[in-house]
């Protein structure tokens, strides 16, 4: 089997105005989409985040992707980083490829083009995709409620995807604001009625401490103790805030995310605040790992597989998380349903996950596979029996989702940019 | 796909008189053979260490493997490992199976029950079992010449296969005694001549450490500095031995192997011996490697996917390796082609092997798979283009080598037993 046909479609998403401590979710988000195309017309799905920065990488690589064949998943792993170049094994590339060509972000363009490939070998196996990572181990894999402080709206913009669907979803926790305690409450309650979730992440970092751990405990309040509690301050919490505010959290959080930044800091809360401490942003690769482990900065890992380098290797972070006893969860962004699947997928075939994991999938509203929005039951997605990923582009929505993107003019996130268009002067700051 | 059979086949080969610190080979090394048949008429192959232990376990194991779907290896590694019992997922076991069925070589039995599931999923998707482990990275796989100390005859007894294949091997190295510099020098230089091996391990530990340093040295001097050299005492040289050889060796030696026994010592050398040291001895299972790196006590890993728990979690033991710098090699016992092919596949799938693999194949002369003898060229393997391992079982050879097995009456490997039978009174002994 050879990849005959690399398309990659630049996609915007509506996205509501979430807050985080980074600014504001603009209207759109952005995502990439690739569709690998075989010799034998498979056709392999693949989603991962938008921008130009990506959508350039995607074109460097794509040289090494055409005429490769699916399976042979290390040999394009090598070759894109190029810190491996001229090793044993990369010889058959394109002359001069590398030297011209290193990419900037080699890991999250290999794992993009890996979960196409994977798509592509289960559907050419006839084997679901947790099949091709050690099998299933489970056969529904539980989310949790991504909770944001949020402005009014929907997202989108006139005339575009955003106000027809707005129509639609007026009294909706997808419209509604939500800025204090009580408005969070609300929205938690909503999305756990709609779509059944077990256990609650706060994004925080937004209001003052004081306000994000009232919204807490009110939460605790509203869904009492057997459901799990997590605030994500995006390492936007001093020591000194993290260590006090931790500790009147003590007892009521399941774990702590990223409540400060850099693995020193995080290793000092973690020895002064009795809840383990998890990330995705202070540890986001192999090779921070060893420093991670010696500065106890860490005992939950929050993998995601577009920022590890695909299925594989989070199932191999899995391993190291197993054998280091650091639990495990999952990390999101706004995603359509291909990064769900593949997200589902990969929570199947691991034992260790030992918490729900995060997804934004419920803060919108447009689809790009066959079928439409996939749906939770219990909090829990099922894991698909059909060969590969278990999805199809919807092409219509595909075009639609895509002139979005030309539409919208948004070529890289920036969230301070658009938190400034609604609070002139905001800046970033640590509480 | 479903497993509906399970034959397990012990085996005894032929096996020359080879010295090591634990003692001599027997005549018969045991070897256990597993084919699993399926619903779709598919054949998968495995091999694993012989003996009654080994057999009790794979019967233990035998209520789990029937009526699987040999995709579904995580919850087949999960149940076997009693330790996770009663987590989510271990739910649709036998009732009661845990509590009264718990083996003792939980990790291996896996190994080789994943190798032939790996098989047959191979066969099954029409795909070479390595691009079901990442992909193929490259396509020949390096061995090195594995040179023991031997006393003159090739193994077998009257009347057995032995005796027949001796004939044949008269003044070939299988059979000549190797038990000087000079001596080993020949066995090297006519190993190499036959298969073109580019590297050299001594089975170090049998002679004095002078004598053995000297066969290191005189190997440099036949086969000069391009040719790399391994050592390995199997443990058995003390501390002050090892630094005091050790020293002798820097500049000569690629790696040192096990010279000691155990973690502390280990470090303790590594840190006066400027050689790498390796192992396949004081870290052989994931639960060690955190104390392994603590402790500085290797610098390359040895690994054995029999040992490792199969050949998933070979590739996940690479990126841990990858992770903390550590070199990677594999370690062989006397095995078949089935076994061979096996690490080839793995090797093939896995960037960062840094060393050529080990093997004890070019010391039997018996095979169990169609078509006899895999050959190495210029001391490499080629890596099979077939769906799966790549091989079938020759059932007319299975049926003698299960007749060696029966006949040769040995149940267990114990090489001090043997040592004792040409020398009375014979013991382990640290150097």
């Amino acid at each position: 089997m050879r990849i005959l046909e690399m398309k990659v479609t630049p996609c915007a998403i509506t996205d509501p105005p979430l807050r985080s401590a980074f600014g504001l979710h603009a209207p759109y988000a952005l995502r990439s989409i690739i569709e690998l195309v075989t010799d034998n017309g498979l056709v392999g799905l693949s989603e991962t985040h938008g921008g130009t920065a990506v959508l350039h990488d995607l074109e460097l690589a794509r040289p090494l992707v055409i005429g490769m064949d699916p399976a042979h998943l290390t040999s394009l792993e090598v070759a894109l980083d190029g810190r491996q170049a001229g090793k044993p094994g990369s010889g058959s590339l394109p002359g001069g490829y590398l030297e011209q060509s290193r990419l900037t972000l080699p890991t999250l363009i290999f794992g993009a083009i890996e979960v196409a490939c994977l798509d592509l070998l289960g559907q050419y196996a006839g084997l679901p995709l947790c099949d091709l990572l050690g099998g299933r181990y489970r056969d529904e894999v539980p989310f949790s409620a991504y909770l944001f402080y949020k402005h009014a709206g929907l997202g989108g913009s006139d005339g575009f995807a955003g106000e027809s669907q707005a129509a639609k979803h007026r009294n909706d926790f997808l419209v509604r604001q939500a800025l204090s305690a009580g408005e969070l409450v609300d929205q938690a309650l909503e999305m756990c009625a709609r779509h059944g979730f077990q256990s609650l992440k706060l994004k925080g970092g937004v209001l003052s401490p004081e306000e994000e751990v009232r919204t807490i405990l009110a939460l605790r309040e509203a869904f009492g103790p057997q459901t799990p509690l997590r605030i994500d301050p995006n390492g936007y919490w001093s020591v000194e805030t993290a260590i006090k505010y931790g500790r009147q959290l003590e007892g009521v959080l399941e774990y702590f995310e990223d409540p400060v930044s850099g693995k020193a800091n995080m290793g000092q809360v973690a020895r002064e605040v009795n809840i383990p401490l998890a990330t995705n942003m202070c540890c986001t690769s192999f090779p921070e790992i060893p420093e991670t482990l010696q500065t106890g900065a860490v005992q939950i890992i929050l993998s995601d597989h577009h920022i590890w380098g695909g299925l594989h290797n989070s199932v191999k972070l899995a391993k190291i998380c197993q054998t280091w006893n650091l639990g495990l969860s999952m990390h999101s962004n706004t995603h359509f349903g291909i990064s769900l699947l593949a997200m589902t997928h990969l929570a199947a075939a691991i034992p260790n996950l030992t918490y729900a994991c995060d997804t934004h999938y419920p803060w919108q509203v447009e689809e790009v596979i066959e079928g439409g929005k996939l749906e939770f039951s219990g909090g829990s997605l099922k894991v698909p029996d059909q060969p590969g990923l278990g999805a199809k582009l919807d092409q219509a929505a595909l075009a639609q989702l895509h002139e979005n993107y030309l539409r919208c003019g948004i070529t890289r996130r920036d969230d301070v940019l658009e938190m400034q268009k609604i609070e002139p002067g905001w800046k970033l700051r640590f509480w």
